[in-house]
């Protein structure tokens, strides 16, 4: 490796800072899974002032000065050395992390660290009273910090700009937008088509399945996907995640759900392609900030390919079904592999993102990408909020929420983040993912016949020899064009549902 | 509270830093609780490294030269105001302990962190292969820097004193020695009159336990005695522990054996006393120095007082016992009360002290007191150590080991702190049980009673009121006179032991 062929002090030094910062990190993660997971109630008041005080120590760590001068006196070596080396992609990215973080003052960054305590517990109340009221206030002040972040990188073209790039390095609201257009005017048409066809039977889904046997199911199949539980593990938690402590230490969390089948083996899936990227992170990078996914886009690609385009496909289902009949043979045992397909594929437009198909998922993201632009454009005021995303369900979706648990109120996202940046990745990772898979087969065609077959260990290596192993020395954008040869377009996810949902559905899209 | 009408700037700044520093100090031990309940083994090698660089961190920011000027500053205020009062407590404790920090080097704090890790792993490894020889050389480093630790603190009568000191301060190899010599005088004829006496029958404790109901019977217990759940929680490790992230989260560990019943119940019982202790400390010292125990003797105090003193005591299970049996009808149903006391006090020398009974265990401490004493006076080789551990044991408790798993091996204390200071704390700490519990019934004779029907909160009340609220505010000598009227003498736990053990076993000791 070259780092120990040139030694340079000045690397070293920037080397050790680094690590440290990662470790503080490290133990962030550590209170934030724990506080999801096993803490007591009562532990809840000194862990935010915890979590808080561990942020500004990174932050402050990250934003020293000395940190700068060090990344500016190794300028001119990362220039002379390889672009994927570990050294020139180690200061490439850490400055690119110092630019953007020291733009942004302190005070700022603990003022949006105690509001989003003080908005997450007031969304959890807002829930529970159904009241949107409850929220309001803390929702506007969440605008104007956002606001005020965005600010801090003046010269944006969009004031959305900074806080997607914050998310999506290197994508703006045009870039977006580019994609998100043309993409909403394919599938609308689509989501009616299929509404107008004959609804495919999910009932075997709702049946009474033991959640020990679910859990249980669910890490058997990651297990098969190459999720390693020497370096990992999972527990139950309300709002499923993937954290890592380090490559060596990613888990999952997931829920269950005695009456619902798909909740703990989908969920289970999605975190695990989560972990499955951090897990493939070559350990030369261990303890340095090019130890994570390139872009959160990027991150939900491969959480959506092994959930999606994997784990709904009908060549996974032809190997683990029986599996799964015979954990559940009194639900199970009568209803055939093609019948449990459809059920889990089962198209309807609905209220809930994270309960959406595979087709509708997309316009949710989209309604909240919309209203997040217009809330930071100041053309949607706070308090008109419930009735613009109640309009665009009627609209896009052809539903309405009865309250507003089942509207605004139902992700957390905009309560424990900041408003915009926080969901165009989802529906990116979409698109990467088809894209991605795309090639993959185009490349190996034997890895369908693989995975029919219970193993996919050639789509694994595959996915790790060309992207996990580089953790963040490349771009999305760099991986994608590597990987697949151009940059993103919506195509190959179009040509991936249509040709999928034509086929459950017996129609043309 | 003084500290709202008197807010002395300066006194916010140290207050600041301290939380700052506690902090960290929440993560670190967070850090350590999930690597002995959950962490998969692949996260052992990063967690290290994290563990270590927050230990730094913490050091660092406590040595910094700025808190040290604000506590000079902070002088002359803490000297006007009352000795008990939150601010004079917090600053006269912190500047024992600054005192104490600077004094260590950094540069030798890191090395002792990381020689740590290695002794710890060369003791598992040693454990596995029954082989002293492996952690030899570990010890020898780790005598050496215990050595050069305690010269850190120059003018010492002896050199562990700086050592005990860290542990239970105020405390030195003389004043220990002027209890544990005595003391061994008397518990060496008893433990030989003991085992002259016919054994009591403990067979009733070896039997077939599911440990699930064991874990239950004994949250059940702890509930019962105060330990509350909402602020605190129980999971399985090796070696069971107390830890607390905040005053409002404080866990306890156990481990359970199918076929012992002893272990879990009274590992519960005893981690739970710790937790007590802790779950008391008045909310208005969160975050502070002070929201900790007085000193390892005291905080084990509690722990005994709790295991021992009450959870071994036939008033206890006059009503605990017929809801144990109702758990357990098949394995005692026909066991009575009278016989179950007996076997959870049987005497038996041996050779593991966390098995060891009462009346045994702290000539089990004494050994590796003097033991300790020996190597830093350089009287004793490591080399030489397994030979002078099984000989010692021979002549105390009339035992030898046959391999150093069941001798020199057994603990982990050398292998993960320093030798000097780590055992007196557990002999203190049965002493102050003993003298404490002494003036409890003396001034509420109530209580033994209350137990007997099945509640212990006027002794809980009166612990919390005269000990555990205090938190660090008093020194465990001023907090034994305070509450005792006098200092700490071996007499009182001479007396319960000699009273208990000679109704037991019916004989004159």
């Amino acid at each position: 490796m070259s780092a120990s062929s040139s030694p340079n002090p000045k690397f070293t030094q920037l080397l050790d800072r680094l690590t440290e910062i990662n470790d503080i990190k490290a133990a962030i993660s550590l209170l934030y899974w724990d506080q999801a997971t096993y803490m007591p109630p009562g532990g809840a008041q000194a862990r935010g002032r915890q979590m808080a005080t561990l942020r500004r120590l990174a932050h402050e760590k990250f934003t020293d000065p000395v940190l700068g001068q060090l990344l500016e006196d190794l300028r001119t070596e990362a220039a002379n050395l390889p672009y994927p080396s570990l050294e020139a992609s180690l200061i490439r990215v850490t400055r690119r992390d110092y630019d953007r973080a020291v733009r942004v003052p302190s005070t700022l960054m603990a003022q949006i660290s105690q509001h989003q305590s003080a908005a997450y517990n007031a969304w959890a109340k807002a829930r529970e009273a159904e009241s949107f009221a409850i929220v309001q206030p803390y929702l506007q002040t969440t605008l104007e910090l956002s606001q005020e972040y965005a600010d801090c990188f003046p010269g944006y073209e969009h004031i959305a700009d900074p806080l997607i790039d914050q998310q999506d390095e290197g994508m703006t609201v045009g870039t977006v937008r580019s994609l998100f257009e043309p993409l909403r005017q394919q599938l609308v048409p689509m989501v009616e088509a299929i509404t107008a066809c004959t609804p495919l039977n999910d009932s075997y889904l709702y049946q009474n399945f033991s959640p020990k046997e679910q859990l249980k199911f669910s890490l058997g199949v990651i297990h098969c996907l190459g999720y390693d539980l020497k370096r990992g593990r999972q527990d139950k938690t309300l709002h499923p995640f993937m954290t890592k402590f380090s490559i060596d230490d990613v888990r999952i969390t997931t829920r269950v759900y005695e009456h619902h089948l798909e909740q703990a083996l989908f969920s289970t899936i999605h975190e695990a392609g989560h972990a499955l990227y951090e897990q493939g992170i070559n350990s030369e990078l261990e303890g340095t900030p090019l130890a994570g996914g390139a872009s959160s886009g990027l991150h939900e690609s491969q959480a959506r390919l092994w959930e999606n385009m994997i784990g709904r496909s009908r060549g996974f289902w032809e190997w683990f079904y029986p599996r799964l009949q015979g954990v559940f043979m009194r639900q199970l045992g009568q209803v055939t592999t093609q019948q449990f397909y459809q059920a889990i594929n089962k198209v309807t437009p609905s209220l809930i993102r994270t309960d959406a198909d595979e087709v509708t998922y997309n316009l949710h993201i989209m309604i909240r990408f919309d209203l997040e632009l217009a809330m930071l454009e100041g053309k949607l005021a706070i308090s008109d909020l419930p009735e613009a995303w109640n309009e665009r369900y009627r609209k896009d979706l052809g539903v309405i929420p009865t309250t507003d648990v089942e509207g605004v109120l139902q992700d957390v996202h905009w309560y424990i983040g900041l408003i915009g940046g926080m969901f165009q990745s989802y529906t990116l990772g979409n698109l990467i993912a088809a894209q991605i898979y795309d090639t993959v087969v185009h490349f190996d065609p034997e890895i369908p016949f693989e995975i029919e077959r219970g193993s996919v260990k050639r789509l694994l290596e595959w996915l790790q020899q060309n992207i996990y192993q580089h953790g963040r020395k490349f771009t999305t954008q760099e991986l994608i064009e590597q990987v697949t040869g151009s940059s993103l377009t919506i195509d190959p996810f179009l040509h991936y549902i249509r040709h999928k949902y034509e086929y459950l559905y017996q129609c043309k899209l």
